[in-house]
């Protein structure tokens, strides 16, 4: 089951629903008064009930709607560097632990909607890695149980400010609108192992990245036992699981994203995540 | 004005008011239907008013009511790191730019109540901090407008699980309640040169730190600026503005917390936030 947020093509109102093929179902519509949004089915545990609805007509074509980041507003984001063996050997990683940082949810955007360069910015760079939405509240939960607490997965592009990433990545990993979220979530009955997919980025119609999930260092449930041990995790919660190699940043020359360009991720299984790079313009100071 | 969040001796419930000597004025009593926390009431701006008002028989003593975090859910909580010139000498940086992660609204610990140790860590540390919360929103803001945005300032304790902190921070700094936030918001019309005040911690009545707000590299307006230009901050948002010298890990020998000790954080024209520590017991896996 493929599960989306979105805005209503017609009322302009944030809502949620289920794709199939390119068919929308509108289940804020039916489910308004229970669940807003698809956080709060997911933590609603109505998922189940969801997978088993009759669907009759349509709501709306797939190019009808504005996406919404998958989750819109999620209470915690986790982010994984450094978890692709590729990519630790690009930046000479040495530690073996699971290393973390955080974004806030003003940091997202949809599938289809610009992801914004920082005009101040010489070297913006893609990431295109794997998310997963956390289904059932997760605290001090062994990896062997780990992947019962997933709701689904969905893909991600966590653009870089490299030129400010160097001190913790805070402040790179931040600027608005930089980590594409989309464009639906696959639920976890689809996906039964999450270190056996494909995971390709393109810049422009050029493959840039191109691994499996199978090579990942910390395999989801890894990192699902490693974080919830000192940060319990609630329904809606995202971790995003870290990039192969390959990225602008370590090739010769560097290559980085452009107001105009065009970044895909694609995850087998899951689908593909596209948008524009646009400029965050720069703003005279408040 | 010394404003702070609790929980009522008699119902239970949360609120929040304002302190004057060793009296509790019940605030959010008065004004539930508007501003049930005082992060709204922040939002609200309604601080003037409260001001100017009149207090007569006061609700409480002190002695009486349970803290909470002076801000129990901050949307955003920044922390900076190496932000004293005598603590960065003692790591070794030498970037200048600030340094930030993030905590989680679920790592905060209130004035009194007890900071966690987890059992697994030999190496659980005490940062005392400023800490900055916002008033108005703050977006894209200039150093020389930034104080404007500030509602108050209060006292942090960092605890820091230095054993887990080598990977970019997240987890050695996100542990349930490890971080003490209280007493009390005092507003910033009453400190109006954050980078003059006196700071000191004190573990177990030994004076462990000791200095200026004014040896800070970047003030807290420069901290401002330099998060809002890409991380807009909202009334409530708070800013951890890092931690002097004298630190335990790099004391010989170490000097590390331990389960009974107690930590406490002194900052002039604020006031003194006192926490025990307590163990957080290791836990079999679900």
């Amino acid at each position: 089951m493929k599960l989306l947020s979105f805005i209503h093509p017609h009322t302009g109102e944030k809502t949620w629903g289920r794709v199939e093929g390119e068919r929308v179902y509108d289940l804020g519509k039916r489910y308004c008064a229970y669940f807003p949004d698809l956080k709060s089915a997911i933590a609603g545990d109505a998922l189940p009930e969801l997978a088993q609805m009759t669907l009759e007509k349509p709501d709306f074509h797939l190019n009808d709607i504005h996406f919404l980041p998958v989750i819109e507003q999620p209470n915690k984001i986790f982010c994984v560097g450094m978890n692709y063996l590729e990519k630790r050997i690009e930046f000479e990683q040495t530690i073996d632990a699971p290393t973390l940082f955080v974004r806030f949810p003003d940091s997202l955007s949809a599938h289809g909607e610009g992801i914004c360069k920082p005009v101040s910015s010489n070297e913006f760079d893609y990431e295109g890695e794997l998310a997963v939405v956390i289904g059932k509240p997760a605290d001090n939960v062994s990896r062997d149980n780990a992947l019962q607490h997933v709701a689904g997965y969905s893909c991600f592009m966590d653009g870089s400010v490299r030129d400010m990433q160097y001190t913790w990545f805070t402040s790179g990993k931040n600027w608005r609108k930089t980590g594409a979220f989309g464009p639906w979530l696959v639920t976890s009955d689809e996906i039964t192992d999450p270190q056996d997919l494909t995971i390709n980025t393109w810049l422009n119609g050029y493959l840039v990245q191109n691994d499996s999930t199978h090579n990942m260092i910390n395999s989801v449930a890894c990192l699902i036992e490693y974080i919830s041990r000192f940060s319990p995790l609630a329904a809606g919660d995202v971790i995003i699981t870290g990039s192969p190699g390959g990225v602008g940043k370590k090739r010769t020359p560097p290559l980085f994203m452009q107001e105009g360009d065009v970044i895909e991720v694609d995850i087998s299984r899951i689908g593909r995540l596209v948008n524009p790079i646009s400029a965050l313009p720069a703003r005279a100071l408040q």
